[in-house]
């Protein structure tokens, strides 16, 4: 496999911890990531940007103040930009994120679920 | 499920034919698009994105001037803009791109394998 080959399951493999962002790969100004996430995030807004979620495994619940989405392993849902959402998982659940590079994961909430966006090895 | 959520089998379970660009979903002003692929498709270039490719079932080999870039299950790679590749499956391998709105898939290009961007159902 080449070294600019990114398997997304591997990449997960290599994980720490929830909620934890690392960067699986980039395309021009986006990145790509992944993220193991277990309990609930944080009521957030992106204001300048939608984010794409995709679930590998497990199942994620991505609250709208109207409405809950249930996503399950291969279901893409994006969070349109200024939409309000928090993020949920009953279980251990993998995902890749898509957003603009520098999007922040709590957004215009911040505190201490706050993360730096990491590199995998 | 939610209508404004997309499960990347189903939408691979309604693309008929190979080397059709389907739209998934988009994020900002970038499609996130399912194919399927088999054969070998022409040499091109985007000179002016990256192009990302994500294995979902088969093989795609991504062939480079200097090599090949072989992607299996899960396997995300990046054509960095300007770089001439071909896309080659020997199997029907079933894919996501992603791409800025509007990129066309022969890029540089051109010729019979260009093809317009299509809605699933």
């Amino acid at each position: 496999m080449s070294d600019d080959v990114r398997n997304v399951l591997a990449a997960l493999s290599q994980v720490a911890g929830h909620w934890q962002p690392h960067r699986l790969t980039s395309i021009n100004d986006y990145d790509v990531k992944v993220v193991k996430v277990l309990g609930e995030f944080v009521w957030h807004t992106h204001p300048d940007t939608d984010e794409l979620f995709m679930v590998i495994s497990g199942e994620l619940t991505v609250r709208l103040r109207d409405r809950d989405v249930v996503l399950g392993p291969h279901d893409v849902f994006v969070v349109p930009r200024g939409v309000e959402h928090c993020p949920v998982a009953e279980q251990e659940t993998q995902i890749v994120l898509m957003e603009p590079r520098g999007t922040v994961n709590t957004g215009d909430a911040g505190g201490v679920m706050t993360a730096e966006l990491r590199e995998l090895r």
